[in-house]
């Protein structure tokens, strides 16, 4: 039995004199005492409104009193306030204070962890005979058992007792008891025993089982810094966990609050739940194969639902505990992941990863990239040397600046063999090739491949390599520095090969030459990148310097470009053309018109000319020689003078000059070297006037640019047939002497820079 | 002046009686008639409250009236209260009533569009003789003077006016006159006549401007369904769009209120300043190279904090019309990219999609993933005909119901020739790849090379497919059907060499064998999937039915699966492993063990040897021959039939059987066939062994398996010397001979299947 004032539940102390309850408004009774001594406050107003009487209820009204439909209806307590009312309270008067705003998700909150014993039944699947098979059935019997209990008793209590009885949490109104004991069977004190003796239970099993899972996570060293706890005593038990355990069960028993503690725990259940959820349903949604389901009434779409359930309890029970959660998921899983633990499991992650690559990745397919997209996508051609080593390594580092971190960079590499001989020197190579890339920090990906013939193989990289839209549409190469002493012409050849087939393939061509003296990581240089524009093949003459400048390295240089005008050529005029343009490409360079004259073969262009022909003559006699001696006949060196070599920019003057005449006005081409070309029908001259431009051409570069930190200009495009090969590897030698840092660029012809931003 | 009733502001027609203000709480004047004529309602106790006053105010009381501290503080209107106030207002009582509901934020969406005439200002750029100078320096111009004007214009309103007065949109305490009328110097006419005529020249620029726009974006064609507003008349007048214009324009005057009308234009300013701003962060992030703003104070920042407020203000001012608008850009941009209109301009998205590809697959390169994260990524190598189209496309179809849509599919073809010659015929044959693809439905990507020699070109493309993490792990083969009646032996040549270097590879292979029988597309075939699982080889063979039947080809079909046990094997306790195995892949089958006796070779069995045997020795004799005539001596034949050829499962047997023996316990290896050969050393005999073990296997499949859908079995190794080349294949067509639709299966040896999920 209890007392009330009004709806006001008062404690049994207060309203008991000397053992004998006085629940009554005399005026020497123990409730006027409370609240009118003063006489004149708002409390005793309240005790003398007539229509609030003092009466006494019993606590337990029992099944049959219809106390179920008065508790039936939500009434949630605020802290502070009497129980059961919006009135503000004081325990001065013996009335009844909730000591926690309640709200449906708080009392949630609270309930949650006395039905999470589920996850633990699963910890011991292990001892099962069939786990596959019982687990969903036990599961779900073990469900429907606990809500069917826990919520029977929730409505029995409701039915049974006074709701704000059952509101006074500690039992202040009965005296201190507890409610459940006055109706437990045969004596209360079975429940206090049998709380005492579930909590004990309960307890040393936690305390004994937990520090063994601990110490089992502990030991996979999934998690690195956990390791200390993953050592056992000579008897098997691990000390070190259950300290720690001890330690964190200390924590929630100085919380001291049991209400404050159940919504903590909850997150971590809730979280769990969301976790194993989302894993089944990636694991559906990726359509791994090894996912095989056996509950046949399995849907990803529950495990979805399930996800989202949790992440909403866990975020309307408290969503800054929620987010304190995910970041500690979140930082442990990148955590894991930094330390790059021999994960013993799959990874869910890497299948989404899979599908964003594949979706991405056909999503580019859709056609060549507009100009305004153009970037360049490098493709990196790499010789190893006999150790299996990158041998221009630098190639990659300059890839690298040229901000294609933001585009594509593959680099591959191509070894001479057997492919089914040769295969592990192809993995060792493709381990030193993603270290290198690793070392530049390059983003990107290396290969290697065997091919009978290295051309061969380079030719199929260059069709091979990249998927879907993620092709390259640059190839970087390296210049063959010995070609010269090299024993065999391969060298050479294969560069000569290599370079006709990327034009044939449509691809732009960069040749850094003296790529061991381009600048090392970090070096700031500072001087002038200078643009020899000769040939106007798209813009990427224009492109890559603004490119390099982005980077640190080159960001200090400033850019200067030159341009080759005839005498005739009104060369202010081109001038101003070319300062009007670049403004409009909105690049900031220093121009300059190069005059260059028709002047007469000079001396040193004459010398020049005729050491490359004995040295071409020489070559293919020692060849010849050795070809007889080998008894093969098939392949006869037609390596003779009389051959005509390809003059370098011929086909680009034509070809250039008519598309860029609709599309561009601003077209630079050196017209001297085609009139000189043009003029002299004879063709055993072809080699000195060819040799002569280079020479001409290179006084100019070497007058204007010998301080540059980098020469860019255009790779003249390669002769048709075999037999210039020599003279053209001599001309560009030429063209380029006394350059420090040299890169030569062929452009496709399609524009890749435009004035339209 | 204007009367008020305490704060209620009144309306002069409700206080005027014949031309007079009667602003006072005399019974007869008009107040009194309105508020009290019933005398006893709610107004009428406000009017006779004593602290209500009737009072006459100005309106205008002036800068120095200290009015401005009075309107500096926010007060909003709510719909149907007295303006100023809280009051439930009536306008029978002459009091001003709002109109609506206002808040910040609709002021701010109602203000909004009359500060945006920035765009309009860009539109007519073209103009500019130097554009990228002039706009932002205009722009920021014409920001800062209009904002100048406008907000001084609020401070001297704020400043001027009685508040009341301003909230009284329609003027009726001021008899309907405009307020800034009567401060408008010299008359106030002239705010009228300045607004009309404002409004009309707005509007007719607006009707003769905004239709131009609109039919030059039709006339570009981006979005298709606005064709018809692209034609113009013969006097250039866009008649259509004129009409269209005028129609939304007409639904606007319907709407009848600015200020309903206003919030809708805001959500399409806002947003196309939103998308702008998006567009520019967009470049910068990605660095596009042709994206070079020049404005020197531009970062990439402001853009995002552009977008963000832009949508914050949309959202905020009405989240409905916000959510409205997105989805209609949305619609669309999808619209456009549906109809694949022949975009003239760059693609941002497409620098995203770039980015996420690569970011993925650079994600997925640390490493072979998980036996649990298996799945088959197909390298589907296709065969090109003469008129350069596939040869067995449904090997794509196939591919696809390996429910690899979820894997990567990359299908790839071999063209010999040289690279330079061939190059246009492989862009078209690249062409008709891609249409198989989209015609199978198959989300993958494809691809030609050209190799002087077609299994060296093979070689390459298993070598170089895939990029990444996206490499293929399987290969996918078609069966030369006519190896026999070729005349070169290339077709078996090239075969085998791809089978040995996808093994070398560390690659699985299928090799379907009468594909061309395989199922159509949409047809449902019912029946049984019989595996034959002779060596246990990383399982394979089970995953493979089990992703067959996740299709809608295979799903009606049974699995079954039979093993070979030898007749002192224990076939029942084997039948039982299997299925306990089975049940843990959780996989559905039927097993069955074959029993095989090492019975007498058959008559039949020697019969098909000697066939073998005769045509090999006849086809080296020819071969010999046809050397002989062209002198070259170089490649001797050496098949003899000394030559013992590799054992189909030897090494196989070896090695599986090791390496099975402590992973896993389920081995099922032909004992007999290896007894067989351990047995007979004498080489001549050996083919003979071979196929015997081959049809007597062959009688044991045709037996259980005559009437399944589809018969997978494993694929022996191939010999290691070319020699043995014709024998194998022949062993092939034994093994597989009276069965329908065969795939034979090459597994790696590394688990591809696991019990564990």
């Amino acid at each position: 039995e209890v007392c009330f004032l009004g709806d006001r539940l008062l404690t049994q102390k207060s309203v008991m004199v000397n053992g004998t309850v006085f629940c009554n408004k005399n005026e020497s009774g123990p409730i006027f005492q409370h609240y009118c001594a003063d006489n004149n406050s708002d409390s005793c107003q309240y005790f003398k409104d007539p229509s609030v009487e003092a009466r006494v209820v019993k606590a337990i009204p029992g099944l049959a009193s219809g106390v179920f439909m008065k508790n039936i209806k939500s009434r949630y307590t605020e802290v502070n306030k009497v129980i059961g009312t919006t009135a503000e309270g004081s325990e001065s008067r013996g009335e009844i204070l909730a000591d926690l705003t309640s709200s449906f998700m708080i009392l949630l909150a609270i309930y949650f962890p006395s039905v999470t014993g589920i996850m633990a039944g699963s910890n011991r699947s292990g001892d099962l005979a069939d786990g596959q098979k019982s687990i969903p059935t036990g599961t779900i019997a073990a469900c429907s058992t606990t809500s069917l209990v826990y919520l029977s008793c929730v409505l029995f209590f409701a039915a049974c007792i006074e709701g704000d009885v059952m509101r006074d949490k500690y039992g202040d109104s009965i005296g201190g008891a507890l409610i459940i004991g006055m109706i437990a069977w045969p004596h209360e004190w079975v429940i206090v025993i049998g709380a005492f003796l579930s909590c004990l239970g309960a307890g040393l099993q936690s305390i004994t089982g937990a520090p063994r899972l601990f110490q089992a996570i502990a030991k996979d060293n999934v998690v690195p810094f956990l390791r200390v706890f993953s050592v056992t005593r000579k008897n098997g038990e691990p000390l070190r966990a259950l300290l720690l355990t001890a330690m964190i069960t200390e924590i929630g028993i100085l919380i001291g609050n049991l209400d404050h503690v159940a919504p903590i725990i909850t997150m971590f259940f809730l979280m769990c739940y969301a976790f194993v959820n989302m894993a089944c349903a990636l694991q559906t949604l990726l359509q791994t194969p090894n996912w095989r389901p056996r509950f046949k009434y399995y849907h990803w779409s529950m495990s979805l639902l399930g996800v989202a359930l949790c992440l909403v309890l866990m975020f309307i029970s408290s969503w800054y505990f929620a987010l304190a959660a995910l970041a500690i998921a979140f930082g442990i899983y990148k955590y894991i992941e930094f330390k790059g633990a021999e994960n013993e499991w799959g990874d869910g992650i890497r299948g989404l990863a899979m599908s964003a690559a594949r979706y991405s990745l056909l999503r580019l397919q859709s056609g060549p990239p507009h100009t305004k997209n153009w970037r360049p996508q490098l493709l990196v051609l790499i010789k190893m040397d006999e150790e299996l080593q990158p041998k221009y390594s630098k190639l990659v580092l300059f890839a690298s600046q040229l901000k294609a971190g933001k585009g594509l960079v593959i680099v591959n590499s191509v070894l001479a063999g057997k492919f089914r001989d040769r295969f592990p020197d192809a993995q060792s190579c493709k381990q030193s090739l993603s270290n290198l890339i690793k070392t530049y920090n390059v983003k990107g990906f290396s290969d290697v491949s065997i091919a009978s013939d290295v051309s061969e193989g380079l030719c199929q990289i260059i069709q091979n390599a990249g998927l879907g839209g993620l092709k390259h549409n640059t190839v970087l190469l390296g210049w063959p520095n010995d070609w010269r002493h090299d024993e065999d012409e391969n060298s050479y050849m294969v560069f000569l090969e290599t370079v006709k087939n990327v034009g044939a393939a449509g691809l732009a061509l960069l040749v850094p030459k003296g790529i061991d003296r381009f600048p090392d990581p970090g070096v700031k240089v500072r001087g002038t990148i200078d643009v020899w524009w000769i040939v106007h093949d798209g813009g990427l003459l224009m492109l890559l310097p603004f490119l390099l400048r982005q980077e640190r390295t080159w960001k200090n240089c400033k850019l200067r470009i030159f341009t080759v005008a005839q005498t005739e050529d009104n060369s202010i005029q081109m001038k101003k053309d070319l300062q009007t343009y670049l403004y409009q490409l909105r690049i900031e360079a220093d121009v300059d018109v190069v005059e260059m004259s028709t002047t007469d073969i000079s001396a040193y262009t004459y010398e020049r000319t005729l050491m490359m022909e004995q040295r071409t003559d020489l070559l293919s006699k020692i060849k010849q020689q050795q070809e007889e001696n080998f008894g093969n006949t098939l392949r006869v060196p037609t390596i003779t003078l009389s051959t005509v070599p390809e003059e370098g920019n011929d086909i680009d003057h034509t070809e250039i000059n008519q598309r860029s005449m609709d599309k561009s006005q601003f077209t630079f081409t050196p017209q001297d070297a085609k009139a000189l070309v043009d003029k002299s029908k004879k063709p055993d001259k072809h080699n000195v006037r060819r040799m002569h431009t280079a020479v001409r051409l290179n006084e100019h570069i070497v007058e204007k640019s010998r301080e540059a930190q980098l020469v860019i200009l255009n790779l003249p495009a390669p002769p048709k047939s075999d037999s210039g090969a020599e003279s053209y590897m001599e001309f560009l030698e030429v063209l380029t002497e006394g350059l420090d840092r040299v890169l030569m660029v062929r452009g496709t012809g399609r524009e890749v820079i435009t004035i339209y931003s």
